[in-house]
């Protein structure tokens, strides 16, 4: 039986490789419904190629345009906007949303698609940083799967299997391109440096976040709404060749690991076909060939992004929202030659210092401490110039 | 509940690693039987410490000795011979038997323990290798568990964990002492040498199989019958740390991996508590200490009787028994100084040249391969003179 899918996030990274896939495997996957930012022709080529029932973009101008553009014989609903996202997010057909929008803006539509009641393939972290504990509340009620598809909470859930006798997470991070860099080196990285990931091809965003380590963070607070888990529990180890992405260590003391070649359209392929696996057409992974693979402690202080994100899912409440909210701003800061490299954490510092914890958020308060952590930074930003 | 207890080969390595577990965790295992060979004395202490209702060793003396030595008020039954193993192997109140014999002379007590309904933890893997089809069957028909002892067969074992939908299986050999001998080099190994194991702590049949990799190609047998999987998808990776050891490839490419410290204790209490998890005061994996893990490919010239044992494998039939009894055979001439350790695998190369394969053979069948290829290997050995 086929699974019935809505991309929210189709002409992004994650949601071009998910399309890579149902076209590999058309008798397993069909789609009902895809929705994109503001790419409308790339948007408008998937709807050609996929004929999704319902798209949405983010602008109503570009709404309009693919609209217009659309080949005869080719009616999809098309909507726009915030609304529209939603109503893509919840389009009745569907069995399974995978969320790969980036950023904080998909906790809304992930809601939406948990209320009525489908099953989230979870590519948007930022999602389970920032309302964690009401994310994985709703999921329970509401009776739905939640499928991680980050390569490292995929490998740790596969490692698992439905065994909760866990003593602890590990996630490896690559260490990203800078990983051998100073702090004077450090300094000095641009946006171009830091697109240029090691060992994962992924979306500016994410590349950036992996670069300050943040990534990583916010991967602990995702693991640790995910499986459960105490922070005290779960650890980082820096893994240069990315071969191993996420280990369980069980009460007895004993591991397992789950290790792939680095190629996101697994861990998506498992999300979206679990509990079966697929057998494709990928590389394998052959361990002779890599050699060897080094496990090393991350260096705290080079990268403070670590600590923090670590600090905030500790602290709870609003905090990982705002932790979140400020890292998206700096990160655009630094993209557009704002800030430089070394103050995405310095930034994310000042406004968490600056940040009242509400506790026990409801999603309006996290909404909030979300909008008042993007002004804060802003104004921290604005204040580079003295830096 | 209390797990009810018998361990063959109480006084070897396995059996000594298993008491001390069962006095880590008094409330879990019970000692009801143990089974030695000729190690009456310490036979006597594990029976002081442990009350098992019975006992047997190998000889009719040696059972005399310990019954006159037994202190006042313990008054075990007390067995000898082919039919005292027997007789502990089937004691009406066990539930597991720990199969930790060495050699072919697993086979009939195992056997008898899966008929008398218990279930079977296998540290004997001669038994697998010599008669794999029959124990397999007996065991599927009884009803009863096969759990694994060896580390490697622990790790793919916990890897699968009841999921079949696999491509490989890949067990790692530490390489052995000799890794990086030439050849001119191996042709000097004393026993002495090659009883110094890099990285396990084990008895000296399977130290020397290690270095001679022979131990890999039973183990190969051994995942066959275990795992129902071709010797195709069974792939043997050098891999000096003896951290990672087992993995399993899943149909879509994933792999999981199963690590630990090289401590015989872990796969032996797993296979002890299955399904639970025991936590226990081994010293636990620190990947960042370990720093690197390596893999390579075999040399399958160096070290041909990883070869020789595939090849018995797929022969089938007698063959993997008539492999296992030469190389038991040409490891004791090699240990007591009558044979150069190059000519452990020359020894079982020739003999298995000169069998003629049974197919489908009972246990009459295996018996009678095993005895004649023990006879042709001493034959083999008698002639090493002029090798």
């Amino acid at each position: 039986m086929a699974r019935e899918l809505v991309i929210l996030g189709s002409t992004g990274s994650i949601g071009r490789q998910a399309l890579d896939l149902v076209q590999q495997f058309p008798e397993r996957f069909r789609v009902r419904g895809l929705a994109a930012g503001k790419n409308w022709r790339l948007l408008l080529e998937q709807t050609v190629c996929f004929r999704p029932e319902a798209v949405a973009l983010q602008e109503e101008e570009d709404a309009a345009r693919l609209r217009a553009a659309l080949p005869p014989g080719l009616e999809p609903a098309v909507f726009w906007g915030e609304e529209g996202l939603e109503r893509i997010a919840t389009l009745p057909g569907a069995d399974t949303v995978l969320t790969a929008v980036v950023g904080a803006a998909g906790l809304r539509p992930t809601l939406a698609a948990i209320e009525a009641g489908k099953n989230i393939a979870l590519a948007n972290k930022e999602t389970l940083v920032a309302a964690g504990e009401i994310v994985t509340r709703r999921v329970r009620e509401r009776g739905v799967r939640l499928l991680p598809v980050d390569s490292e909470h995929s490998a740790v859930w596969q490692c698992l299997d439905g065994r909760w006798d866990v003593a602890r997470v590990i996630l490896t991070a690559s260490g990203g391109p800078f990983r051998e860099y100073s702090r004077e080196a450090l300094a000095e990285v641009t946006p171009e440096m830091a697109l240029r990931h090691p060992t994962w091809r992924m979306g500016p965003k994410i590349t950036i976040d992996s670069a300050t380590l943040m990534n990583k963070g916010l991967e602990v607070i995702e693991a640790h709404w995910l499986f459960g888990v105490d922070y005290d529990n779960i650890r980082v180890l820096v893994h240069p060749q990315s071969v191993v992405h996420g280990m369980v260590e069980f009460a007895d003391g004993s591991i397992l690991a789950g290790l792939s070649i680095t190629d996101m359209r697994l861990p998506i392929l498992y999300a979206l076909s679990y509990p079966e696996r697929l057998a494709n057409t990928l590389p394998r992974l052959d361990l002779s060939a890599v050699g060897k693979l080094t496990f090393e402690e991350p260096d705290r202080e080079r990268f403070p992004a670590l600590a923090l994100a670590v600090g905030a899912g500790r602290a709870g409440g609003t905090m990982p929202a705002v932790l979140n909210a400020a890292n998206e701003t700096a990160v655009e800061a630094f993209l557009s030659g704002r800030i430089p490299f070394t103050w995405i954490p310095k930034v994310v510092e000042k406004v968490m210092a600056a940040h009242k914890i509400k506790e026990g958020p409801d999603l309006a308060d996290i909404i909030a401490a979300d909008s008042w952590a993007r002004a804060k930074a802003a104004e921290v930003i604005g204040e580079c110039g003295e830096c």
